[in-house]
């Protein structure tokens, strides 16, 4: 036995075995007690430490179960041979994610949805009955998301969006983009995939972190435009045909048609309709989903309830047609869907006493009313273009008067945040002088100062 | 104009200018009106239909509006030239997926949990507060989950685990298997992945999902060899030290340090600690977690609370050391969390309140003497031995008098339902004769009849 065990000095409100424990593995993780040494026997310990036999007897069975010492036929414990600490990295004690300070007084970003009509007494309530009357839904549940939820939303989509599917195709999902990464799971033969230019950036970054190549398909005034897909290597498109994101625009029939006949011409090729917004449309009625109209089983359509209800409801959903539906169930049939079912209840209570529908009405007249203030106010700065009001949560201005630089610099002195259109861009050049501008996360009064002080920044 | 207009017969209830707009629509999708025919003058076809002038000019807008007829100067209408419809697909309507029907009178699978101890009445009464009380938790939150719920884990894991971190580092996701997925999408050079063999069937899915390569790493009684993990080509591996699954091993210091010192010794090496079921330990305390020995910065720690609450509360969370965590900025700082912020609040409650703690603490205690009864009971089937019961929520079984496949039939036959322990082998053959048991879905009552069941099967 070492002379020079390190006894400890017990000072901590913890238990004695638990002190002496914790003292002696940090000696051997030290090195202080080198490999192959001897402890101290039980008994001589008890009277160098000055603590009962049973103290000593926990302390050496916890080090032994743990594996700091070996215990060795007639010899006592030996302390094991720990491999000495790894190197410590260079102190790097993670920085606090920069907190979000509002930049602007005024921003119009495009993420942001009105919250001043949610319903919260009515969702507390459901959320309450949700929990309270469905036990059962703690057990794990089907990874496509429960039945009761994916019929409500197979007959939502029927009536409101000219969906045709069966509830077996529905999958729900946390979010839009999770969902988005799920298919290109299931399709990794698709190593090309056609995005819309300009378009959504998170399509753009699942492309890349799925290590696939993003394909940038130029938009026009009728949406992703065919003979560039037709001409690509792509065999997978994905499309925002009800309201594009960023243009604004909306696909017309015959432009629907040659995307359909492009998927059916060929096999392997799909398209994904992303419906984020077409819950709102203000001159006109909802045009009816592209899946609707697909007659080969090509089109994958999306929708989110992040929009429509609030950003904190993750709770997205995909139609897979029959194929995918089959890849489907063979590769995610043993996992769990990614929303809580509590939650998946509160939606689906939501949905079925009338809620949602009267919540999308209450909604859809408040956006119709900002986006005809903030659009009308904009259009009477002199030599400015609206474009794309007519549906969703954000329009395009155009002003040619000034550069795209000078446009958002004016507008960020007078503490007023937009992002410019080039923003969305990849290949194409970007429409000059064309500001994104949504209008959703501001109330009316605040759209009116903005737009006066965008006039002051752009006359 | 065509004399042979197809006239519509107005029937349903929907607004007679919807049926119009619908029926000629249909028309030109289906080719009985040619690409290029003319549609009659606004005034002909309200007296050929008998319908107002605003019917039809309603029915004709939406038509323009939507690309299925052009408007020609002086001439009025023409049918735009969509492309014939796809070819149909072979019919195949999907087929509703298999109903889970309980094949088994008492099944012994490992995913269920024992949810009598919920407390559904707390749960209920904190989401309801958590919704009424936080109304900003409406808008889009932090991608990594919200500060108040990281700083709550990282001081329980502090407390529990021996985990060291900042809020900061913590990511909250809607289950293991996605923060798995996330994580192999920040590692894109990780082409080889050493998973442990037998091991955790999702971390294989995990990995083939990714286009990764699955390199099986033996496990012996003390987890995964870390010779085998030495000579592989891996860059990542993926540990469970607390209770291995499914052999139930727990980790020894020794080879702890062994494997912090793989992961130390050479750039870009990093190891995932899978804590999954650390929760519940029966005959000893809890093993601190390896993240807490880690001095270079190579561990990322995950947990969840899908074993420790209930299956259904899809959120855990994962500990990403500073290099990481900067890539993972780099990479979804403009994601959203996929766990709602009214759940996240929920459970944030839930922990500060106390009741976690005390639900730990009561389905520690239910399922300790649910083990004891189980493994006391096969134990005296004549030649069983049990082994990995000393934590976690199943263990194995071995009786080298039949063979694994006649374990399984006899324990079918009396309708007990068992899964063998070949089921998790890749590279490396099962133990003999062993089966791998849950127990933590079924009451005291079926377990004693299910053991009783087993000995009648197994003598």
């Amino acid at each position: 036995m070492p002379d020079s065990f390190p006894l400890p000095v017990f000072t901590e409100d913890a238990p004695l075995y638990d002190q002496l424990y914790r003292h002696i593995a940090a000696a051997i993780q030290s090195g202080t007690l080198s490999p192959g040494s001897k402890l101290p026997s039980k008994r001589r310990l008890c009277a160098l430490a000055g603590v009962s036999m049973s103290t000593v007897e926990t302390a050496y069975s916890l080090l032994a179960a743990e594996g700091y010492v070996l215990a060795k036929p007639r010899s006592g414990y030996v302390c094991a041979d720990l491999l000495p600490p790894a190197p410590a990295a260079p102190a790097s004690v993670p920085e606090a994610a920069p907190v979000p300070t509002p930049k602007w007084a005024y921003d119009c970003s495009t993420s942001a949805v009105d919250t001043s009509a949610f319903p919260f007494s009515s969702w507390a309530r459901i959320t309450k009955e949700a929990v309270y009357e469905n036990p059962g839904l703690l057990q794990r549940g089907s990874p496509q998301g429960d039945a009761p939820l994916r019929t409500a939303l197979a007959e939502l989509l029927a009536q409101y969006r000219g969906v045709r599917c069966s509830p077996e195709q529905v999958v729900v999902g946390a979010g839009a983009d999770y969902l988005l990464s799920l298919l290109l799971q299931l399709l990794p033969e698709q190593k090309a995939i056609a995005l819309e230019d300009p378009g959504y950036p998170a399509a753009y970054a699942a492309a890349s972190l799925h290590g696939r190549e993003a394909v940038p398909i130029p938009v026009d005034s009728e949406g992703m435009c065919p003979e560039a897909l037709e001409k690509s290597a792509a065999g997978l498109a994905y499309v925002v045909p009800s309201h594009q994101f960023p243009m604004g625009v909306t696909m017309p029939a015959g432009r629907r048609s040659r995307l359909l006949h492009w998927a059916a011409s060929a096999p392997n090729r799909w398209l994904i309709e992303d419906d984020y917004d077409s819950e709102f449309r203000y001159s006109s009625r909802p045009i009816p989903a592209l899946q609707g109209l697909d007659r080969a089983g090509r089109v994958v359509y999306m929708g989110t309830f992040s929009r429509s209800i609030a950003p904190a409801i993750r709770v997205a959903y995909m139609i897979l047609p029959p194929e995918l539906l089959e890849r489907y169930r063979a590769t995610f049939s043993h996992g769990a869907c990614t929303v809580s079912r509590f939650e998946q209840e509160s939606l689906r209570r939501f949905l079925a006493q009338g809620l949602y529908g009267r919540h999308l009405r209450r909604t859809g007249n408040l956006y119709r009313k900002k986006c005809a203030l903030f659009a009308g106010a904009l259009e009477e700065i002199p030599g400015v273009t609206v474009s794309g009001a007519d549906a969703g949560l954000h329009f395009l201005v155009t002003l040619p008067r000034f550069s795209e630089g000078e446009l958002v610099a004016r507008a960020a002195a007078k503490s007023v945040g937009i992002h410019p259109l080039s923003r969305y861009c990849h290949a194409v050049e970007a429409k000059p002088s064309t500001m994104v501008l949504g209008f959703a996360g501001l109330t009316e009064t605040e759209l009116g100062k903005a737009a006066a002080l965008l006039k002051e920044a752009w006359t």
